[in-house]
């Protein structure tokens, strides 16, 4: 207030072709160094800092000022730009070749001591960070991640735009779609009894927008999960959020692909390969015992089941007549690996309920095991073949169901990844996994479940035997994983109102509930309904990854805790009795 | 589902360059004529319409399947575009001169026929629309207000983009911060007997965001407020929200005007002089008697009272005696004015609660008035000067204290434009009402009110007798006004925090509320708050006023009722007793 020096520069954006020039600067005191006759501060504001020299002989003034400032003061200056001299240039700072011999100095507003230092590659503890958001914000760090989720947001929304699609708004107070998770819920005050619920996702409404022929519709927008919250959960979140009509699930995926490698291009510098490579389910599973492969590693599964069908040993034996599979991969990073790894690794596999690890490792023309004496010659040319083994190197294998050995390879394998400290083949791996089933059975609630949600499409050729062998049936539908995290997917959408209730009858609604739940859906897939698909990806796991960070709060401005707590404003509160009563309720 | 032609154009792109090539195209039934021999589909998408010929000769598979096509059905359709023989041109059509001649034909969703018709010049009843959104949306006027809707957004975006804006999302669970209005409140299931509110504004995070350094931030974000719904509210409405750091009023009224320039310029084809005219808040009650003026008419208000000082009418001297003003301004659109249309103005003028509106009217060198005799000819000259009365034209005045006058001024200009059909002078008039008071007196909590919100600045030059004559105290604050609609506004901020505590105790916020309700905001002052200010826009009415709407409910894709009911999805609802068990709720 009362300052009347409008900024000239940015004290980042200085340079040696601004000596001589007059500027007027604004920002944070980053450091103060009195060197006896004169005072250096560095000012830094969003685009970097700058040090500003205060001479006593050049203004009084501003160096009595200098002389009281503190870390975090908010100041501006005025003063000539020049260059330092060559000792003390810092080639480290991208304005280390000038300075600025401050004429006038002006203290904006003082600070406290921050509770944290503001400095690079301090990680002050996290709930200190988040209590005091507005100064975890200031450091680098964090205003780099947040500027690449804006450079992310935008490069998104200009593919979007140029691509023929609309931005248009869905509501936030709604009804409650269901999509596997709890909904927040919103009291109604003019409507007592009632409420509405936060959208899990725009689903519905989206799919609306496709009959209302709006053809191709984005949204950034934010989605809400009442969730019992994991490390990488928020409840809040923000999803990419597309749908197209008159589409098949390549279209979709094709067009998404154009999406990313703008993406990869503008904030990484990265040139995708396109198109990405596609895998089914089914494939995946088979391949890396999970649908979120990690491609920038190798150690594919491959399945011996066939080698062991008619093995001397007890174990494959009994294995097989339960109808288990043997399955393993070759080992990468590592070569003749010592019998202290090997333990490790069986420990690891005991750790995740496997009964045994089998290892081998190929010597020469013979397989170092425990298992080695009871394994046929055949048995051990069959594995080194099935593995491709080389000199030195080792399998695992697991047996166990096709559902088990899936699950523990899968782990073991990102354990290895991890454990061997691997180098990827490549920074960046992204596949598309397709063809999911499109129920699976709930043994809990005794019936079939959507995969991804009652809304996708089955196939067209696997219609007939929806009723009757509803496990067997495959949706139109995609994910996209990156680097073993899964960024989002969707799926081709049912667009003619007899399928969709008859995929409901399969998943337990009856008539009357479905109606109740999704009268108006079922009533516009009357009236019109194009074919139609899309996607949605989440914003904050893409930003983290892109980013390459661990921790989903380090995307997000203002996140919260694992119990929804934020820790700045101290939400959620309690209520005022009268706000209660305005709404008709009562807590309990 | 199962068909096989990828789209090659859209229906309303296609012309006469097209005329020999083979296209695949996707859309609904418009209209279906049956010449005998030959069918006419016309097929619509979103960007427009195309006529379809289905004749027996060429197809008769796709002959047959049109006979049997109604309105609204999804159809795909192959075939070779030709141009239309001369006489069957349609110069109203972009299409107009070409037409596809079928070769395939397929029904891809048949469909109801819907509860009203889908063509241009005809507007359903709203209920029915809202009930029925999907196929309102289908309506050219609603593709065409929901795109321009993107258009704004688009160029918004891309503004503050250009110009340092860093866009980041503040939470939607968050704190209740009072704005004026009720929060939407939302049970904390993890935290029972705890709620988030809904934000009204991010007004706090923004303002933590600059705190934090961003510089320049920007959202386009959904706020939301439970107030009793008037016909241009909606419980959930769309903000374009700004702040900026180290900026004066100034500065961010004129990086405003550079948004609006384009936004007109890129939607509209208007060319805006910058920059607007400013009027202070004080100015515009004298000149308008409003703090939204339409500059598009003409009208100002003129004050008499000084003419008056020492008249001979009783009427006078007791009014100017109770401290009143004579105000009053020229009728304009209008010359020599009927007895029958003076007597409607008083009329009018009665029911906005005047004891009597007084008419004159020049005629030569006298005045016609009832109170025509009761004039000196000293008064009648002030008159016609003081309100600049032409040959024929009528004055209006009114006699009342200066705030009555203002509000029964404006509010009869705005009715002399509509009841004269004035013309406007130009199609689009802007202006800023700057320097608000800071406050208004409560006459009924018996306290003192922000007029804009509580973190709004005082003018510095003010700051001495914020104590003493609180509501002489000006703000640093400007609202921007469109056509006689506020479509946003905003202030400079707060940036200290013993400043910002001398406000909340004047506004009669215990230190201890203050804290409970905006410590964290008084503490982020103190670790280095930089002075910053913004502003804030509805994009809902900006969008209804760029597409000439009067309902806020149509540039709106799913809005809510009055009583904040979506028709369409039956929200809100009741839940079941689970959901509220688990939030320990009761209603009552």
């Amino acid at each position: 207030m009362g300052y009347d020096m409008r900024r000239t520069h940015m004290c980042g954006d200085l340079r040696e072709g601004h000596a001589g020039e007059e500027v007027a600067l604004c920002g944070w005191v980053n450091t103060r160094r009195d060197h006896g006759g004169v005072i250096f501060l560095d000012l830094r504001d969003r685009s970097g800092l700058v040090q500003l020299v205060c001479n006593p002989e050049l203004s009084p003034r501003a160096h009595a000022l200098a002389h009281q400032a503190r870390a975090e003061y908010v100041m501006a200056c005025r003063g000539e730009v020049r260059l330092r001299p060559p000792e003390a240039v810092n080639p480290a700072l991208a304005t280390g070749k000038v300075e600025v011999m401050v004429r006038e100095l002006e203290l904006l507003n003082p600070a406290q001591t921050p509770p944290f230092e503001i400095q690079e590659g301090v990680t002050p503890d996290e709930s200190l960070r988040l209590r005091y958001r507005y100064l975890d914000l200031r450091r680098s760090v964090m205003q780099e991640t947040l500027l690449l989720r804006a450079a992310v947001t935008r490069t998104v929304r200009s593919y979007l735009d140029e691509n023929g699609f609309i931005e248009l708004e869905t509501p936030m107070l709604t009804k409650s779609t269901p999509e596997g998770a709890r909904d927040f819920v919103v009291p109604s005050r003019l409507q007592p009894g009632r409420f509405y619920a936060l959208p899990q996702s725009p689903q519905l409404f989206k799919q609306l927008l496709m009959v209302a022929g709006f053809d191709r519709y984005y949204q950034v927008v934010k989605c809400f999960r009442d969730e019992d919250l994991r490390a990488d959960r928020q409840p809040e979140f923000t999803q990419i959020d597309m749908e197209m009509s008159f589409v098949d699930a390549d279209e979709v995926m094709t067009t998404v692909e154009g999406m990313f490698s703008r993406v990869f291009r503008e904030v990484r510098g990265f040139e995708m390969k396109t198109p990405l490579p596609r895998l089914t389910w089914r494939r995946s599973m088979e391949l890396y015992g999970d649908d979120r492969p990690d491609l920038r590693f190798g150690m594919t599964i491959s399945e011996l089941t066939e080698l062991f069908a008619s093995s001397e040993s007890r174990l494959f034996r009994e294995a097989l007549g339960r109808g288990e599979s043997v399955r393993g991969f070759r080992l990468d990073g590592v070569t003749s690996p010592s019998r202290k790894i090997l333990d490790e690794l069986v420990e690891f596999a005991r750790g995740l309920g496997s009964a045994g690890l089998i290892w081998v490792v190929r010597e020469g023309d013979d397989l170092r095991s425990p298992l080695s004496r009871h394994l046929s010659e055949e048995e051990k040319t069959g594995i080194v073949e099935g593995l491709g083994l080389g000199e030195g190197e080792a399998g695992l294998l697991l047996l166990g169901t096709f559902e088990e050995t899936s699950e523990r390879l899968s782990r073991l394998r990102r354990h290895c990844v991890e454990r061997f400290g691997m180098e990827p083949r490549t920074p960046w791996s992204m596949v598309w996994i397709v063809d999911f089933p499109l129920f699976e059975w709930d043994e809990e609630e005794g019936r079939y479940k959507s995969n991804h949600h009652p809304f996708t499409s089955p196939k067209t050729e696997h219609l007939d035997y929806l009723e009757k062998e509803p496990l067997r049936v495959l949706s139109d539908s995609y994910d996209l994983v990156i680097n073993g995290s899964e960024v989002g997917g969707g799926s081709i959408r049912i667009h003619r109102r007899d399928l969709q209730e008859r995929v409901f009858r399969l998943l337990g609604l009856g008539e009357e509930e479905a109606w109740e739940k999704f009268g108006f859906l079922l009533e516009a897939l009357e009236y019109g309904a194009p074919p139609h698909g899309g996607v949605a990806f989440g914003l904050d796991r893409l930003v983290m990854l892109l980013a390459g960070r661990d921790n989903i709060r380090d995307v997000i401005a203002f996140p919260k805790t694992q119990s929804g707590t934020d820790l700045l404003t101290g939400a959620p509160d309690v209520l005022y009795p009268q706000q209660l009563g305005e709404l008709r309720l009562k807590t309990i």
